[in-house]
């Protein structure tokens, strides 16, 4: 795949010039929709329309073949069966087209065949530097220009002033999101569907969106990224030019990513390496539709986003109470505002309703609705509340008219620009639409429930307050690891990355039963054998670790025993000796592995060890790439963080360590990509200031 | 509080003749708003109006006071402030009314003066044998006989075939749950809002909703049950009749149990504890007001209740990718179809939709819709299939009218009572409201958005799943309790329920240190010595376990020792003696442990056990009438559950034994409430056939 310059896209999203290839008259037709929709928005530039079988479509002239039409046209739609699309794009590339835009199915998603077509259309498009969109798409829309390029019927009705754009894989799920977007009045820019993605994918359209001025806002649907580092860069990219990007992207489940390779064509990656990582670059990743229409529209709508703490205005105890449930389910930030701590929320309200928050406003407002706008006016300036949610009893249009204009009045007057949401408690209840209209118009998005409220403004604060900030630490280099290939053993491993200060405990390897009583003698105290060679991954299986061992005839019958059991287990493993280390004190054990994934880079994952923590999952999984102030915050929010803390009176351990310790390894796997995997199982952690010790080591080279 | 019969609701809920006291002609004042909406739906009893300064209004004559009434006016609705409200209940008591409808705010939730006329309105209502509703409530709503009484402007189109009838303690939320629901045309039959709760609960109007013909399902809003056991016990009462209980009750979070405290008056009571008892008793609970809604509609509209696996029909392998995800996160059933076992299913599907669970249609049914009737049709024979679940992308009005007729006449032709929900992937869409008529028309609920449904239709197959079995084994009685109260020390607690069948270890109480050495003579091997006494319920951290003891001198040492570290540790703690036992094998802990609490009853706790577990909360919460199956299913629920069932090769651990002895524990606390509390903890899992072993006890009696 090759990235498009801005210029070919526009060739193919801002055409001057448009081909419909299977142009037809006739009703339903993908050509006749597509020149319908063409004709009604009044397209300016030229039309042309290509079917063999007729002179005149709709009263407009015809050319034969691709072959007929002008050189350089900008943007060919083939309105064709597939089996005709392979030769048509040859033809356009001949004629020097711009884009193509491929509609038909059947291509990567159906069998031996069609991906070889598809493969061959990349190559063409490539080589005539020609953009393609498709195959297996359902087209595009450009809400900027009023140009719509889909076989879904389609009406823009004014020029986009600039908005959300929309780019998925999925043509049905991006056409769904618009209809979702449009019935919010939120405004659109541009929507692609980019299917199959012969030579163009998500990545070509996203780029060229951050670069559009119009865009602020963009949603994607992706079932899978194809080219994920140039994703994550232009995240940045995205990021630092103020656009925020959301993300669904289905495959959590191992159902859904059997699903997916069947649909696409695309091999499902690992949803949970993908969200690590787009998270880190600074997307906001949506768990459902619902989701990401509704932060992709808080994002589009308020004038800023969501962050710090929410304060909730309620009109009722029992919502009050339930609120206070989901605010704790989510880990919603609401701040205690109370009647000591808030003297001009407390001012604002009558004396019989209590500053608190939730705030239960009771069913004052209908006689006193003025207090909606000092309510308000008092939120704005309390520095502890970034995020104003206003969950209200609509009842009928006469309360409306009674409750929403404080609303618009504090906007008016006060011009905040922290973001306020309203939440309708009685969903369905007779909302004039005027209203809504007048809400968005001061930039306040209407939920019609209040949970989804909730949980976008969690997922928005949640991204407002992410740390994104790079440790400064220099990659790593090991020049020795240059001799090493495949499975390093332990001892190897240890010898490689103790000199970068990752804490293992005092060891020494031994080829001869000779080196190793000399070793345990040096080492003084207990000692631990562990029986060293490549090819032996799983030392404990194979009898190859022996505890506790003292003195030379210990060591002495614990080798030859060793070497007996390895042997018995697998003759071919030949020992390359015994690695002599003292046995390391009880403490919290820890699993901290590492993995350069081919598509998705380095990444982390941290947590607890053992079978229990297996069974549970209680690991996160971090970029090479945090700070140790961020890999803390990862640390301590593992499920059982508390025992890290210093459970029921046992000491606080020694978190900071293990954060030094993945630090390293972050730099090792920026600095090495030849490491493909490490793992360090257990790391023991002791209390405060006693650090921690990874007890055994094991790498794979490239 | 004392519980209405039937015939005095009647007299609050359909009166023949009706007080306002407080009538008034001001717009908007309550006396007015309550006299309009009964004039509007023309009330055929009589209405009089109690107002001290004029003799008309609105036309109609007035009295000056309470004493003024006619004997025995069926409802009085006061519309008074706080200060006139308990004086009025007393004359109304005087003049026989039936009932008394209070919206005045105050009592209860307004200090030390307000709840004490409220007890005393209480008082006096008991005495009268009069029904009251409030105070800080806003009236009912009868939607049978169109009988408006709330002080919010109401209207009732049409008497209610039947439905749902609301009941609440919050009015704002029954009001907003009313509204919800009228949206979607649900037909509502009454809708009550119990507020204070002087005299009636929530607990009356349930018991007579049961018993009304026309109610089939009740949603309630409850902050806390004021009689749990009898609320209960008309849970199964209406399980029994078929009627279906949805309820909302905050409280989950800390936060928002300490607000409802403050609200209604009402202590929160244990959240986790009501849900158990409740849910076993026959409640489905939702989690959210939106969940309420969805659950209580597809109740009421559906021809059954969702049960078995579910059938997911989809246009979009996107949306397919999106609802495995969402299944697998909600665990809800998705039968696996395919080409080969489902060949009705395979018949009706064109060659290139391959059959599958969820279903992608694709767009094929824009131009062959005849194929979701086919579908639906397979589906309805399909054993596997309990519910299906449509995700259908609505576009616009002309593609609505494409997709939707034949839904329609699957229902038409086929007649199954299988629950179809219907859900719109694209919310907003310009879907026809005659489109979602004739959907409801059909017995689909319309929801629009997928999500939503999906959730609902799960709460709703694991209530339908759900097995209500009890235990056969009847309630254990240990007459030697009854000498016993307070701390039941472990060596009793172990003579008490060990004949019972409750496994302890092999173990014998030793008053002396001769006695202790004579014990561990005879039970062999290394013994437990466990300091015993009533006082001393934290042994271990006294000094008052010691373990692996072999031989006299060794039991002799321990001994002193003992008595030395418990005397210094709490020197008013007299020893009773100790118990040797046993040393047990070393196994999984889990934690056993039991209450009876005084408003809920008995109650069960299974988990597991130790600090990790404390901290995961991986617990269940078992009612003590559970069946052995229904015992193993929930262990097996507990998110450890891997461990029991023999993870990684380890063998499969006695899980049997455990559920029988937690159905001994719950025979015990059916037949001996005295027993307050009791913990076993640990009690040690052995594999398959080896049973288990409880090593500690500590019981409470009453």
């Amino acid at each position: 795949m090759t990235e498009a310059p801005a210029r070919d896209i526009n060739r193919l999203l801002r055409p001057k010039s448009i081909a419909i290839v299977g142009a037809s008259e006739t009703p339903g037709a993908l050509g006749a929709v597509v020149l319908a929709n063409l004709v009604k928005h009044g397209f300016p530039g030229d039309i042309h329309l290509v079917n063999p079988k007729r002179e005149t479509i709709s009263g407009r002239p015809a050319v034969p073949s691709v072959e007929a039409l002008p050189e350089g046209v900008d943007c060919a739609i083939l309105c064709i069966p597939r089996v005709a699309v392979l030769d048509t794009v040859r033809q356009l590339a001949a004629r020097k087209a711009g884009a193509a835009m491929i509609f038909a199915a059947g291509f990567a998603e159906g069998g031996e065949a069609g991906m070889a077509d598809q493969l061959e259309i990349g190559r063409i498009a490539r080589e005539a530097g020609m953009v393609i969109e498709g195959p297996n798409c359902l087209g595009s829309v450009n809400y900027v220009d009023r140009i719509p390029l889909t076989f879904i019927s389609t009406d823009v009705a004014a020029p986009s002033p600039g908005g959300i754009g929309i780019v998925s894989q999925s043509g049905a799920m991006a056409a769904v999101l618009a209809v979702m977007l449009l019935a919010r009045k939120v405004d659109l820019t541009f929507h692609v569907s980019t299917g199959n993605e012969a030579a163009n994918g998500v990545e070509d359209f996203v780029e060229w969106m951050i670069a559009d001025d119009k865009t602020r806002v963009i949603a994607m649907i992706v079932e899978q990224f194809r080219d994920p580092a140039r994703f994550l860069a232009l995240v940045a990219k995205a990021r630092a030019a103020g656009k925020v990007i959301v993300l669904l992207h289905p495959g959590k489940s191992s159902a859904a990513r059997e699903s997916a390779a069947t649909h696409t064509g695309a091999m499902a990656g690992d949803y949970k390496l993908m969200r690590a990582k787009v998270e880190r670059a600074g997307v906001i990743v949506a768990e459902t539709l619902e989701e990401l229409g509704d932060i992709s529209e808080i994002a589009f709508r308020c004038p800023s986003l969501p962050s710090g703490g929410t304060a909730v205005l309620g009109e009722s105890g029992c919502f009050k109470a339930l609120m206070l449930d989901l605010g704790e389910e989510l880990d919603l930030d609401l701040p205690a505002l109370t009647d000591d701590n808030a003297p001009d929320l407390r001012a604002a309200l009558p004396d019989f309703v209590p500053v608190s928050n939730p705030l239960d406003l009771t069913a004052q407002g209908l006689v006193d609705p003025d207090m909606y706008t000092r309510t308000l006016a008092a939120l704005f300036t309390d520095d502890r509340v970034g995020t104003v949610y206003a969950g209200i009893i609509q009842t009928d249009p006469g309360t409306v008219a009674i409750k929403l204009p404080p609303f618009l009045k504090a906007i008016d007057e006060y011009r905040s620009t922290k973001p306020i949401i309203f939440a309708g408690l009685d969903e369905g209840a007779e909302m004039p639409a005027e209203w809504i209209d007048k809400l968005r118009g001061h930039g306040i998005p209407y939920f019609p429930t209040t949970e989804r409220a909730f949980r976008a403004i969690k997922r928005l604060t949640t991204y407002s307050e992410r740390d994104f900030a790079v440790a400064k630490a220099a990659p790593s280099r090991v020049p020795a690891l240059a001799s090493e290939a495949g499975v390093v053993p332990e001892y190897r491993a240890k010898a490689l990355l103790g000199p970068l200060g990752i804490p293992f405990g005092k060891g020494q390897f031994a080829a001869t039963v000779e080196e190793a009583i000399a070793a345990a003698e040096a080492i003084g105290g207990s000692v631990v054998m562990k029986a060293q060679a490549s090819a032996l991954s799983h030392k404990s299986d194979a009898g190859g670790v022996a505890l506790n061992l003292m003195g030379a005839d210990a060591i002495r019958a614990a080798w030859d025993k060793m070497f007996a059991d390895v042997a018995r287990y697998d003759a071919s493993i030949i020992l390359d000796g015994v690695l002599i280390e003292a046995m390391g004190a009880r403490g919290l054990e820890l699993i901290i592995g590492a993995k350069n994934d081919p598509q998705w880079g380095p990444v982390i994952l941290a947590g607890f060890g053992g079978v229990t923590a297996e069974i549970l999952q209680d690991v996160r999984l971090l970029t090479p790439d945090l700070t140790r102030e961020a890999i803390i915050a990862e640390l301590l929010s593992l499920k059982q963080a508390a025992l890290l803390k210093g459970y029921r009176g046992a000491p606080a351990l020694d978190v900071g360590s293990v954060a030094d310790l993945i630090g390293k390894i972050g730099q090792l796997l920026l600095g090495e990509p030849r490491i493909q995997e490490l793992d360090l199982n257990p790391v023991v952690v002791y209390p405060q200031g006693q650090g921690c010790v990874a007890l055994d080591a094991l790498m794979l080279a490239e």
